[in-house]
Protein backbone atom coordinates (compact mmCIF):
# COMPACT_ATOMS: atom_id res chain seq x y z
CA UNK A 1 0.00 0.00 0.00
CA UNK A 2 2.95 2.32 -0.76
CA UNK A 3 0.91 4.16 -3.08
CA UNK A 4 -1.72 5.16 -0.25
CA UNK A 5 -1.40 9.31 0.65
CA UNK A 6 0.07 9.99 3.80
CA UNK A 7 -2.96 10.94 5.44
CA UNK A 8 -4.03 7.66 6.41
CA UNK A 9 -1.10 8.06 9.21
CA UNK A 10 -4.14 10.04 11.08
CA UNK A 11 -6.21 6.91 10.60
CA UNK A 12 -7.21 4.11 12.36
CA UNK A 13 -9.09 1.06 12.21
CA UNK A 14 -11.51 0.35 14.61
CA UNK A 15 -14.41 -2.45 14.71
CA UNK A 16 -17.04 -4.09 16.93
CA UNK A 17 -17.38 -7.97 17.06
CA UNK A 18 -20.35 -10.42 18.53
CA UNK A 19 -21.44 -13.92 18.55
CA UNK A 20 -24.20 -15.15 16.97
CA UNK A 21 -26.31 -18.17 16.37
CA UNK A 22 -28.80 -18.55 13.22
CA UNK A 23 -31.42 -17.04 14.62
CA UNK A 24 -30.17 -14.11 17.31
CA UNK A 25 -27.21 -12.43 18.66
CA UNK A 26 -25.78 -13.93 21.19
CA UNK A 27 -23.27 -11.99 23.00
CA UNK A 28 -21.74 -8.93 22.15
CA UNK A 29 -20.36 -5.80 24.19
CA UNK A 30 -23.50 -5.21 25.60
CA UNK A 31 -24.71 -8.42 26.99
CA UNK A 32 -20.79 -9.21 28.36
CA UNK A 33 -21.48 -5.71 30.13
CA UNK A 34 -24.07 -6.67 31.89
CA UNK A 35 -23.45 -10.09 32.73
CA UNK A 36 -20.43 -8.18 34.88
CA UNK A 37 -22.63 -5.82 36.37
CA UNK A 38 -25.45 -8.45 37.33
CA UNK A 39 -21.90 -10.07 39.33
CA UNK A 40 -21.08 -6.54 40.95
CA UNK A 41 -24.88 -6.24 41.70
CA UNK A 42 -26.60 -9.50 42.13
CA UNK A 43 -29.76 -8.65 40.42
CA UNK A 44 -30.85 -7.61 36.70
CA UNK A 45 -32.79 -4.59 37.88
CA UNK A 46 -29.86 -2.64 39.39
CA UNK A 47 -27.47 -4.40 36.45
CA UNK A 48 -29.59 -2.72 33.86
CA UNK A 49 -29.58 0.72 36.02
CA UNK A 50 -25.93 1.08 36.33
CA UNK A 51 -25.75 0.76 32.71
CA UNK A 52 -29.18 2.92 32.31
CA UNK A 53 -30.64 0.01 30.60
CA UNK A 54 -34.69 -0.58 31.41
CA UNK A 55 -35.43 -3.11 33.19
CA UNK A 56 -37.19 -5.06 30.19
CA UNK A 57 -34.36 -4.57 28.12
CA UNK A 58 -32.21 -6.06 30.25
CA UNK A 59 -34.28 -9.26 31.04
CA UNK A 60 -34.55 -9.79 27.41
CA UNK A 61 -31.24 -9.94 26.92
CA UNK A 62 -30.62 -12.31 29.55
CA UNK A 63 -33.54 -14.83 28.18
CA UNK A 64 -31.94 -14.33 24.56
CA UNK A 65 -28.73 -15.70 26.05
CA UNK A 66 -30.28 -18.38 28.28
CA UNK A 67 -32.49 -19.75 25.22
CA UNK A 68 -29.33 -20.25 23.19
CA UNK A 69 -27.96 -22.70 25.57
CA UNK A 70 -28.62 -25.92 27.29
CA UNK A 71 -27.12 -24.68 30.75
CA UNK A 72 -28.41 -20.80 31.53
CA UNK A 73 -25.60 -17.88 31.81
CA UNK A 74 -27.49 -15.51 33.94
CA UNK A 75 -29.86 -17.69 36.81
CA UNK A 76 -32.90 -15.42 38.45
CA UNK A 77 -34.64 -16.09 41.74
CA UNK A 78 -38.08 -14.57 41.19
CA UNK A 79 -39.88 -13.32 44.44
CA UNK A 80 -38.73 -12.53 47.71
CA UNK A 81 -39.43 -8.91 49.39
CA UNK A 82 -36.37 -7.42 47.43
CA UNK A 83 -37.63 -9.07 44.45
CA UNK A 84 -35.27 -11.32 43.44
CA UNK A 85 -31.49 -12.04 42.99
CA UNK A 86 -29.21 -12.89 39.79
CA UNK A 87 -26.45 -14.51 39.55
CA UNK A 88 -24.00 -15.50 36.79
CA UNK A 89 -23.39 -19.35 36.75
CA UNK A 90 -20.13 -21.01 35.53
CA UNK A 91 -21.32 -21.34 32.21
CA UNK A 92 -22.07 -17.34 32.22
CA UNK A 93 -18.24 -17.09 33.54
CA UNK A 94 -16.55 -19.20 30.76
CA UNK A 95 -18.03 -17.18 27.86
CA UNK A 96 -17.66 -13.92 29.49
CA UNK A 97 -13.83 -15.83 29.43
CA UNK A 98 -13.72 -16.67 26.25
CA UNK A 99 -15.51 -13.29 24.79
CA UNK A 100 -12.96 -11.14 26.86
CA UNK A 101 -10.06 -13.53 24.98
CA UNK A 102 -11.62 -13.15 21.56
CA UNK A 103 -11.55 -9.22 22.12
CA UNK A 104 -7.52 -9.28 23.14
CA UNK A 105 -6.80 -10.58 19.72
CA UNK A 106 -9.25 -8.96 18.23
CA UNK A 107 -7.33 -5.66 19.81
CA UNK A 108 -4.37 -6.92 18.12
CA UNK A 109 -5.90 -7.74 14.77
CA UNK A 110 -7.11 -3.85 14.65
CA UNK A 111 -3.56 -2.50 15.91
CA UNK A 112 -1.58 -4.68 13.00
CA UNK A 113 -3.95 -3.47 10.36
CA UNK A 114 -3.70 0.51 11.78
CA UNK A 115 0.13 -0.11 11.77
CA UNK A 116 0.12 -1.63 8.16
CA UNK A 117 -2.29 1.15 7.04
CA UNK A 118 0.07 3.96 8.26
CA UNK A 119 3.31 1.80 7.41
CA UNK B 1 -11.79 -23.80 26.05
CA UNK B 2 -12.42 -27.34 26.18
CA UNK B 3 -14.87 -26.19 28.70
CA UNK B 4 -17.19 -24.14 26.50
CA UNK B 5 -20.42 -25.79 26.00
CA UNK B 6 -21.22 -27.60 23.00
CA UNK B 7 -23.38 -24.89 22.09
CA UNK B 8 -21.16 -23.09 20.48
CA UNK B 9 -21.14 -25.41 17.86
CA UNK B 10 -24.17 -23.03 16.62
CA UNK B 11 -22.43 -19.78 17.06
CA UNK B 12 -20.26 -17.46 14.60
CA UNK B 13 -18.34 -14.42 15.49
CA UNK B 14 -19.43 -11.41 13.09
CA UNK B 15 -18.10 -7.68 13.22
CA UNK B 16 -17.57 -5.37 11.45
CA UNK B 17 -14.82 -2.62 10.51
CA UNK B 18 -14.03 0.82 9.68
CA UNK B 19 -11.51 3.84 9.74
CA UNK B 20 -11.35 6.77 11.98
CA UNK B 21 -9.73 9.71 12.56
CA UNK B 22 -9.70 11.53 15.73
CA UNK B 23 -12.42 13.82 14.50
CA UNK B 24 -14.45 11.69 12.54
CA UNK B 25 -15.26 8.19 10.65
CA UNK B 26 -13.39 8.19 7.85
CA UNK B 27 -14.36 4.59 5.66
CA UNK B 28 -16.74 1.99 6.64
CA UNK B 29 -19.24 0.03 4.57
CA UNK B 30 -21.51 2.49 3.79
CA UNK B 31 -19.10 4.63 2.64
CA UNK B 32 -17.48 2.35 0.69
CA UNK B 33 -20.87 1.57 -1.41
CA UNK B 34 -21.28 5.02 -1.42
CA UNK B 35 -18.34 5.10 -3.52
CA UNK B 36 -18.77 2.05 -5.77
CA UNK B 37 -22.32 3.40 -6.45
CA UNK B 38 -20.87 6.68 -7.08
CA UNK B 39 -18.47 4.72 -10.19
CA UNK B 40 -21.46 2.95 -11.12
CA UNK B 41 -23.88 5.83 -11.67
CA UNK B 42 -21.59 8.34 -12.32
CA UNK B 43 -23.33 10.98 -9.66
CA UNK B 44 -24.24 11.23 -5.87
CA UNK B 45 -27.68 11.45 -6.51
CA UNK B 46 -28.23 8.44 -8.03
CA UNK B 47 -25.79 6.85 -6.12
CA UNK B 48 -27.35 7.57 -2.61
CA UNK B 49 -31.18 6.50 -4.92
CA UNK B 50 -29.49 2.98 -5.91
CA UNK B 51 -29.10 2.79 -1.70
CA UNK B 52 -32.23 4.24 -0.54
CA UNK B 53 -30.27 7.17 0.95
CA UNK B 54 -31.07 10.48 0.58
CA UNK B 55 -29.17 12.61 -1.68
CA UNK B 56 -28.37 15.17 1.68
CA UNK B 57 -26.68 12.04 3.75
CA UNK B 58 -24.99 11.18 0.50
CA UNK B 59 -23.67 14.38 0.25
CA UNK B 60 -22.46 14.90 4.02
CA UNK B 61 -20.55 11.54 3.80
CA UNK B 62 -18.66 12.85 0.48
CA UNK B 63 -17.98 15.95 2.42
CA UNK B 64 -16.84 14.29 5.66
CA UNK B 65 -14.51 11.86 3.23
CA UNK B 66 -13.03 14.74 1.33
CA UNK B 67 -12.68 16.56 4.06
CA UNK B 68 -9.98 14.25 5.82
CA UNK B 69 -7.68 13.88 3.14
CA UNK B 70 -5.16 15.96 0.78
CA UNK B 71 -6.61 14.84 -2.20
CA UNK B 72 -10.65 14.32 -2.52
CA UNK B 73 -11.76 10.80 -3.32
CA UNK B 74 -14.75 12.02 -4.98
CA UNK B 75 -15.21 14.90 -6.88
CA UNK B 76 -18.27 16.53 -7.56
CA UNK B 77 -19.24 19.20 -11.06
CA UNK B 78 -21.84 21.23 -9.80
CA UNK B 79 -24.34 23.05 -12.68
CA UNK B 80 -24.90 21.67 -16.17
CA UNK B 81 -28.67 20.91 -17.42
CA UNK B 82 -28.36 17.20 -15.33
CA UNK B 83 -27.45 18.81 -12.46
CA UNK B 84 -23.59 17.69 -12.37
CA UNK B 85 -21.49 14.25 -12.04
CA UNK B 86 -19.14 13.00 -9.77
CA UNK B 87 -16.46 10.67 -10.37
CA UNK B 88 -14.30 8.55 -7.92
CA UNK B 89 -10.83 9.49 -8.08
CA UNK B 90 -7.68 7.52 -8.36
CA UNK B 91 -7.16 8.46 -4.48
CA UNK B 92 -10.55 6.80 -3.91
CA UNK B 93 -9.89 3.79 -6.08
CA UNK B 94 -6.71 3.22 -3.73
CA UNK B 95 -8.72 3.81 -0.31
CA UNK B 96 -11.44 1.16 -1.96
CA UNK B 97 -9.07 -1.43 -2.98
CA UNK B 98 -7.13 -1.09 0.43
CA UNK B 99 -10.49 -1.54 2.60
CA UNK B 100 -11.59 -4.48 0.54
CA UNK B 101 -8.22 -6.09 1.00
CA UNK B 102 -8.46 -5.08 5.15
CA UNK B 103 -12.18 -6.99 4.85
CA UNK B 104 -10.66 -10.21 3.13
CA UNK B 105 -8.11 -10.26 6.14
CA UNK B 106 -11.34 -9.64 8.91
CA UNK B 107 -13.24 -12.08 7.25
CA UNK B 108 -10.12 -13.95 7.69
CA UNK B 109 -10.03 -13.21 11.38
CA UNK B 110 -13.44 -14.08 11.92
CA UNK B 111 -13.42 -17.21 10.05
CA UNK B 112 -10.95 -18.41 12.48
CA UNK B 113 -11.95 -17.28 15.83
CA UNK B 114 -15.45 -19.22 14.75
CA UNK B 115 -13.14 -22.47 14.06
CA UNK B 116 -11.85 -21.97 17.34
CA UNK B 117 -14.68 -21.34 19.50
CA UNK B 118 -16.36 -24.22 17.90
CA UNK B 119 -12.86 -26.32 18.24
Amino acid sequence: MEDIPKETQRFRVRGHLWLESEKDRFLGPGRIELMEKIKEHGSISKAASAMGMSYKKAWNLVLSMNSQVEKPLVLTQTGGSRGGGAVVTPEGEHYIEAYKALVVRFQEFLANETRHLQG
